[in-house]
């Protein structure tokens, strides 16, 4: 797996990792243990403050760290770490300790107790700041109150989740900044 | 642009389409008039029932027609439309037909009232089903009703947006089906 040098990333910016749709990893802690699920359900919400939607079935193991925690990090994986996505989606926390069991590193964050994944390219800091909809649609509204990301490269090589079993990796970029009216960039 | 072959799709497989992430289009019906607008920002939220979760921003002139039409249909673009995506995002369809202006065709749908676009690969019939979350974040809950979209090419060529006039084009295909538990699957 690569290595990333990272930095402070403005958090109204992550749509740029976000809103392509990558697989993302999640990672919580609560009391002490420490946990990491797979995730593919979630969007973008708001720039300022930078929101973000996601669905987290509360069969999962990380559904109560999460909830009770109010706390994770979102983690974006590249197309080296593909397998290691699918293990821990395949696994559970309950009976696996993911980070020891696939090789990962836990890096301390800034503003949450949740650990970083250092092998992934960047880190976002969230916490649970609208709870009211996890029951009815398993929707947790998460503010990203910290990020991390490398400078290079500026995109990171992702893999989108399609069923079945089956990716798509991150492809060709596209500019198509020419089309676009300054007040819509 | 191309044209496909669609049939009638199963709405509980359509994360198929949205869980990648493409840019979509979604093309409404109020009253005498039609539009189109882009949309980054959505969700896969349940199979069965097939929900989707979009924010559609209140600025948007498709806003009040999707919230009192309490209708919409999600269609997928392929890369070829590209320069179609971004025209359509930078104008208002309160200046413009889109449809006319863009050279797209309007297609009956079969359990909604807004307008099908021919072109694109896919099509989802959807009703807003919950309109509860609209006031605070603009989050429109949708069900699938009806879906269409050609058994060859299986994926779509997506677009995704990373923000400043900046795409990834889907890329190669990555079959890990064999790594996971088949209950997963």
């Amino acid at each position: 797996m690569r290595a990333y040098k990272k930095q402070n990333f403005p958090v109204d910016q992550i749509r740029r990792f976000i809103e392509p749709g990558p697989v993302v990893l999640v990672s919580s802690a609560w009391k002490s243990k420490t946990n990491i699920m797979t995730m593919g359900w979630h969007m973008v919400m708001e720039f300022s403050p930078s929101l973000i939607g996601c669905y987290i079935w509360e069969r999962n193991y990380s559904f109560d760290m999460i909830r009770k925690s109010k706390e994770c990090v979102i983690n974006i994986p590249t197309v080296d770490m593909a397998e290691t996505v699918v293990g821990i989606g395949n696994t559970t926390g309950a009976k696996v300790d993911k980070f020891r069991a696939f090789g990962l590193t836990a890096l301390p964050a800034t503003k949450v107790n949740a650990p970083l994944i250092k092998e992934c390219y960047a880190n976002l800091e969230c916490k649970l700041v609208d709870p009211s909809l996890i029951k009815k649609y398993s929707l947790f509204i998460l503010e990203v109150v910290m990020a991390h990301a490398p400078a290079h490269p500026k995109y990171p090589t992702t893999i989108h989740y399609r069923g079945d079993g089956q990716f798509m990796i991150a492809g060709k970029p596209l500019n198509l900044r020419r089309l676009f009216n300054p007040e819509m960039l």
